[in-house]
């Protein structure tokens, strides 16, 4: 008898690179250590820095599993709590390819890059949940979307948000 | 003596597909024909709808040269007054090069590409001109990149702003 | 009465960069002088050195439009005979828009980017003539399309077959 | 202390998809299985088709690790032997990726496709071995990167070849 596999659920964690806040770098490492304990692959841009970096961090202290998915042309930059480097050579093209390749994207702080990701996902059609943003990027999505938007107040608010979307997705059970 | 030359000045203008509204449409066919009048190219999305199609159109009606980065993997789907059909397969991923070939952005409109779009640009550093956005719009990507976004209140407006911005990235002259 | 409009015919003009010999930019030139006469858009991959520079500047010498699909993030390094600079920031991934934007490929020496593109457009189910090939690169790519590959034996040669492959392409005339 | 991590090795194999003889498809199961059971990780082109489904059944059914890049705009069609799918929605354009992204790269036959795979990887200084092929192939390849093309004669001689490439690659050891 053949044995029935099928791809694991990712959840993709978008954030700023060089500039993320701390509050973003402690909410990211919240964010990927619940998605690795849920049993979700996480995916990130996959760099040393920022929110990339702490949710793939956050990920592997709970022995999850962890995607990178670069801009440039060879791994140099990758985060060490990288597993699986995907190579891309887009540049800020790649961003498309972090959200078609998520079930589901979770925004954790705004910047022009993550910005780009959340309109790439709306226009998708896929659902993102932002993390504790100011009240102009709520409104901004908003208008955008209102039924693909989801906001959440702290980590674990984002994550049973995810899991309900997952849920939804695919009511027959993960 | 060889004769030089130099790549012309690209000016990409951005908005919705299937759909954009009359005024949308409207403005975007009066931003390609003031393009073409300055002698620069127009550069859109190159589908035969929507803002993509009526700039394409405005531009060809004063005589201007006119060029569609599309999605697909053929050009189906183009519009018939784009000159130059670029033929990506990148889906939404195009989205980056239309930003990146155009020396300044126009948005006519705002749906989820076009936010995408203008994120994008704002990440590469380039400038954009959003042409009569609502208030949440402004309040939103000038919050991510206050230098960036320039504001226009009508197709007029938005072409002397581009005309400045094109000056001052070449100082000694177009 | 709606003037009618439609994409202009493009051939692309594929070769080595720096590597490119003194014979292959000779003809590299004389291809692109020829497309130009013809009233073909020229487009190569559009950088100041080798094939591409060669037929994008015999192009521009007989009057014609020259298309260039940068692999960079920004216009450093573009042909001075280029017209349309397209930058897509996609490294080689670039390849694929350089034959899928092209209505005719003409192969103009043979190095692994060039390779790419003609597998590539063999891929796509394109046409491509591969100017005075050595024997092992007909008896390899006619090995894998023998239908989509044509050998030209000079540049005058390889111009009559992309105008018979056009024809055949729009039977009912350009 | 802070415990450390690395990318996880990566071996490409690449092949055709609908075509794949029976024998393609036997040898990439039993790469597959090999790449699984050296511990490195399996990245294919996803689909659930030749030799990419194979090659993902081969390591799953020695416990591997299974990534697939995807051509398309969402995981219709990925092999469901694939754990963990990065959905492109590059068409062709995700062959740079696949070859980018793999530390060594074994084509399993050659098509269009699988051509194009390793001529970017020979483009972007990588090193492929090339399984059983016919000398018009051997011929072709070598003719353009002497030093980075390895030739196998079964799937446990590419595999040898491969760890000798990979600890070469990282002489102070895995």
């Amino acid at each position: 008898m053949r044995e029935r596999f099928s791809p694991q659920k990712i959840v993709g964690v978008m954030g700023k690179g060089d500039r993320a806040t701390a509050l973003e770098i402690d909410q990211a490492y919240q964010l990927g250590k619940l998605i690795a304990e849920n049993g979700w692959v996480l995916l990130t841009g996959g760099r040393n820095v920022g929110v990339m970096d702490a949710a793939s961090r956050g990920a592997k202290s709970a022995g999850g599993l962890t995607v990178g998915i670069l801009p440039g042309r060879d791994k140099n930059g990758v985060s060490e709590a990288v597993d699986i480097a995907i190579v891309t050579d887009l540049g800020n093209g790649r961003n498309n390819i972090n959200v078609l390749s998520s079930d589901v994207i979770i925004a954790c702080g705004i910047g022009a890059g993550t910005a780009s990701e959340i309109a790439l996902a709306l226009k998708n059609n896929q659902k993102v949940i932002i993390l504790t943003p100011n009240q102009v990027t709520i409104d901004f999505f908003t208008s955008l979307a209102p039924d693909q938007v989801f906001i959440a107040h702290h980590p674990q608010d984002a994550i049973a948000q995810c899991q309900a979307l997952l849920d939804r997705a695919a009511p027959g059970g993960a």
